[in-house]
């Protein structure tokens, strides 16, 4: 189920575990932005915006172009497609998962109320 | 759009930015199983599929249960609602975003063609 995408996925949901990049992505996603721009918004240095530029970059969420002295930012072309491909998997096999305990839940009901009648 | 989930998203997606653990929640999504099953199946040593249960159960997606000598492992009650939610919002901002970018690409071409044709 994961082999596929086994190196996309690691590097997108570790981008995705940071707030301020998930800002970011949404941030680029009205706009493109330059690094400086992106730093003011987040209230951080500009070396901590490279970084987290660079993490999403390396995880092809963002691309970057320098014109003159300005990187500007914007989206990349990944879609996020694997990433909810493999949380919908994941999610049918939770549901199939917890209808199973339920139905374990509902039989050990069932008999320990047909035990109970047979104690009458 | 983040705030409210922040630190689940953080804690969950970075738990899922590792292949081994997205494996073992595969794995517990099919059958329960003790933290010794979890190392010989993904052959790993007993105190690193520790750490990797750990991290997955700090963000609430597994449980464990120690009866006796053994830690039994099973899916935490969390569904990854909330990470859905944010991947999808992010989709709709990516592709209005292409599309925008979609219809400038249009507009330039369009105005080249007229300019083309009034040189004639």
């Amino acid at each position: 189920m994961v082999q596929y995408v086994g190196t996309y996925l690691d590097a997108s949901f570790a981008a995705l575990s940071d707030a301020t990049r998930r800002g970011v992505l949404e941030q680029l996603g009205r706009a493109d932005a330059s690094i400086t721009d992106l730093a003011v918004k987040f209230r951080m240095t500009l070396t901590g915006m490279k970084k987290h530029v660079g993490v999403l970059e390396q995880a092809g969420l963002v691309t970057t172009e320098k014109v003159g002295r300005v990187r500007t930012c914007r989206l990349g072309l990944r879609r996020l497609e694997e990433e909810v491909m493999w949380i919908e998997k994941y999610r049918q096999l939770w549901d199939a998962r917890f209808d199973e305990l339920d139905q374990v839940v509902e039989e050990l009901k069932r008999k320990e109320s047909v035990n109970g009648r047979s104690k009458k």
